[in-house]
């Protein structure tokens, strides 16, 4: 088997691309075609199986020799020999390749294989912790084949839009930096001076603004970005955003830059992209679908009139009323076929107030409809979460609601500035980070009504899952001061060197990143980022193939001036 | 002064690039010619100096408005204006927008520049430590733009020859990785299980032959990579390397991709690279250059018959006896004008012998000999860095040895492939790394004289300094384990996972790496990589922008179960 499959070049067909060059083959196994018939070749690739003639099977082509009978799959050949038809009957018309052998003239094992602890066929189910403690046998599948390639020309379609089209430099920013204030999830590393420690960041946001002060004028970067939460469900300690910045732009420039980007680095086996991308607000997001991010691939959408929001999907309808007496709850209301209500609400709501009720609702025989109740701010995300189980459930029974094979993009903007503090709602909290400028008509509300301000912020959105965020940034020092003194209370002598550059000539510049992993994970339609990430780590942040992270002896800890804080009783419970 | 700087584009000129599309301005302000005279601009950039007839400068152009008498320079300003000529008089033939001005219509004050520590002018001297404290100011100067701008269009050149012409897949691979056996110069980076580390790699190395078992077949990374070496000059903790890997490939595949390469994204304006570039054996270089990185642009070669070395640049002889009577001392020996020797030397050798010198250095009156003795690991190395002073020496004196605009690519190879341990010579370490397989004719001394065996080992040096290496792998998994456990002494289990993969059909491949900052550096001429990347870290490892490594609060540490060995009288010594 080889792994150069023509079928994976066909995302961004070019003509141009060798794949044989330099190489030991003349040919992948894949290629070969009846026209190639009586063509001397060399092949290399993995034994597939040993078929019953003694013939042996690469995953494209048959090889006729009698020589490699004892030879276990996935053990490694090259096979001199000339291409010709199959004998008649014995063509598999399904595969691109099935009309043709190869007849070997000379074969030499280049390696032998152990047995394996699973097959490589893709109808093998197994594991999660088998496939990546054995890593490099699993991507050896064609769909991890697929990812990975498609994610390769997918970066590098980027790559030519971002720098061939629009000029942008291709900037390297470090990893190896400052602490942020209040960057809690920031990785340490220790240095060779006492208590003196390296942060690994979680974006390169400060670099790329002071790339915009130095002049770069368009900077973007694959970035590797480092946040540690601990144990989270699909979330990867290391993962890669597209980082983007540029000088004298506003938020239709960078969004209409964005957009530019995904048609043009899109795979053109799936159905192309239309731009622009339907663009709501941060309110209206929220009061339709309740959730800041909405899966707009389907309706259900949440009414409110008054004091009423309705979901509306199909024949089925969510209706919800602020009654302020069933707050965080779910009521089930059902149409009969004569149109009375089925629900335990029937004996709490007046004729008129089930009329009303129908009506609002376009609501007809055989509809459900789910009530809940409660402020605005439980309600619209309670709701919100509801209208995607519902979904889920629908598809569960085998109710097509949402395409899969739809892609729906959506910006979502004007989000508020400043949150109330959880843990002290009168104090504000950056709803993003602090450098997002606001609004030019809000502008004003800085300096008195801050809570009121709403962002230059701008969400992107595909089916449902945010894949990036971006801003304009405040570009002048005094207005940044403002924000981190007097509105965040933080300490802004941590971002002195910013609050400097920003104050010697920085231009209007703003930005934005692109969560890579998710939105490929969204594209080949993966279950988890890490299907499209070569070695991922475990949920639980651990390589499962090579063990890490390890013990580390205390020899080796020396000369970082750092020690182990065993907890007690699990000082001797070191593997080695 | 606009930092999109045509000039800059000329490196890989390319019609296509619009670097004003989706910004505020029309025009760069580098851009517009006498051809634009009557246009209607709009221009965005940094003031640069009033003139005293107050019009104000741009890099590239004059501005003709008297509205903006008091703006500091570098302030930034958006201008609609009317590009026309320049008085009579005014031109300025030397710049390509030297015979055009802009009469401004509006002028819009963008940001106001505070006053800078230090002129943004190219010929201001600044010092090295200043310009890193101010990065974003110093990245203002067109040698930085320069060299940002020529390092993002070549690393894009060597995207495109790898990806769309070779069918090289892209693929990251982690940084948070397990601690290879050895791995002194490794950062560590605590988990949040206790005593857990994760080690931040020097290279890629491991999982790049991974990914050649996992049938990647063809892999590229502009990898970041890791180092820890405390305070070294010209040193980075966090460099960048073009690390690359085959399948079915020998060594002259990868030397042919490489020249391929730099072919490929050679800077259009200097000298066309002609390959493929020589190649000599470590062996001939030790005896030729007395080091395995030669510096090919000027000749003084070092020469040995029997036991005699000579070294020859032009009118000066170095000429180097193993008398055994000298170890590790250079003698200066003079030819005079009547051919008769001036030398400490002189009455230690006979008359035949000076005959037997004067002939085998072919030397001429006016030359200068330098002999030296002492065996033959001492003297080559010595004199090696002997040839290399002089050559500075003389240069210094103004005399031309080696061409500034020359660029001498060489492969050296047939490196050996383990050396005897400077600790303990007795014992044998790997002359570069554990996975490097031996030269097929030597194959069969693995097993019984190892120190003889060469290695499939290759390195590329431009202008004498190592640029890249790489090597053809070990791919069998018993001879893997051969080398670590039974010549390198070294515990196998730490690289289970590499020998497992090896013995899964693992296919032959082979790699390299090429350091891209200090192959930059050569490009540009910098005299140091930091002037290619764009935040370096100082020699001791400091941000000196941000004050990277910091200190970090003994409750952040918490979490991560470490705790800092504050060195006797220095707990209460943090900085807050």
């Amino acid at each position: 088997r080889s792994w150069t499959p023509i079928e994976v070049c066909s995302v961004f067909p070019q003509p141009s691309i060798n794949v044989n060059s330099l190489s030991f083959r003349s040919h992948t196994c894949g290629e070969l075609r009846p026209a190639d018939v009586g063509e001397e070749v060399i092949l290399c690739g993995w034994v597939q199986y040993l078929r019953f003639d003694m013939f042996h099977c690469f995953k494209h082509f048959i090889l006729h020799t009698y020589s490699l009978c004892d030879l276990p799959p996935e053990s490694v050949i090259r096979v001199k020999g000339t291409v010709r038809l199959r004998p008649d009957g014995q063509e598999n018309k399904e595969m691109p390749t099935g009309e043709i052998e190869v007849l070997a003239e000379s074969v030499e094992i280049l390696n032998v294989c152990r047995k394996l602890p699973f097959e490589i066929k893709d109808f093998v189910k197994k594991s999660e912790s088998l496939r990546m403690q054995y890593r490099y046998l699993d991507l050896r599948s064609s769909q991890m084949q697929y990812n990975l390639r498609l994610r390769s020309q997918l970066v590098m379609k980027m790559r030519e839009y971002l720098c061939n089209v629009h000029g942008f430099v291709d900037v390297e920013t470090p990893t190896l930096f400052k602490r942020t204030p209040g960057g809690a999830k920031e990785f340490v590393v220790p240095s060779r001076e006492p208590g003196r420690f390296y942060s690994l960041p979680q974006s390169p946001q400060q670099f790329k603004q002071l790339l915009m002060v130095a002049g770069i004028d368009r900077y973007f970067q694959l970035a590797r970005c480092y946040r540690d939460e601990g144990s989270k469900p699909d979330r990867q300690p290391e993962f890669t955003q597209v980082d983007i910045e540029m000088s004298f732009v506003d938020q239709a420039g960078i969004r209409g830059l964005i957009e530019g980007l995904v048609q043009y680095s899109w795979p053109v086996e799936k159905d192309p992209v239309s731009t622009p991308f339907p663009c709501i607000t941060y309110e209206k997001a929220m009061k339709d679908y309740g959730v800041d991010k909405p899966d707009t691939r389907f309706a259900m959408k949440v009414c409110s009139k008054y004091l009423d929001m309705i979901l509306h999907f199909g024949s089925l309808v969510f209706f919800v009323i602020f009654l302020y007496f069933f707050p965080k709850e779910v009521s089930v209301v059902l149409v009969k076929a004569d149109g009375a209500l089925k629900s335990s609400l029937n004996r709490l709501m007046p004729a008129s107030a089930k009329q009303q009720l129908l009506q609002m609702a376009q609501a007809r025989p055989g509809d459900l409809l789910l009530i809940s109740a409660g402020t605005q701010e439980c309600v619209r995300p309670l709701l919100g979460k509801l209208r995607l189980q519902c979904a889920e459930l629908l598809e569960g029974s085998g109710v097509a609601v949402r395409d899969p094979s739809a892609f729906h993009f959506l910006w979502v903007v004007d989000f508020p500035l400043f949150l109330p503090k959880e843990e002290d709602p009168d104090q504000l909290e950056s709803a993003h980070h602090p450098f997002t400028a606001p609004l030019p008509e809000d502008a004003h509300l800085l300096y008195s009504l801050p809570h009121k301000v709403r962002g230059q912020h701008y969400d992107l959105v595909l089916n449902g899952c945010e894949i990036g965020g971006g801003s304009i940034r405040i570009h002048k020092a005094s207005d940044q001061q403002h924000v981190l003194e007097t509105i965040l209370k933080e300490d802004p002598s941590l971002l002195s060197h910013l609050l400097e550059a920003l104050d010697s000539g920085a231009p209007p510049h703003g930005g934005i990143a692109l969560g890579l992993d998710r939105f490929l994970s969204i594209i080949v339609g993966a279950p988890s980022i890490r299907d499209v990430i070569a070695f991922p780590k475990s949920f639980r942040g651990h390589d499962l193939m090579s063990r890490a992270p390890d013990f580390v002896s205390e020899d080796e800890l020396k000369s970082y001036h750092i020690s182990v804080n065993w907890p007690a009783g699990d000082e001797g419970n070191q593997e080695k």
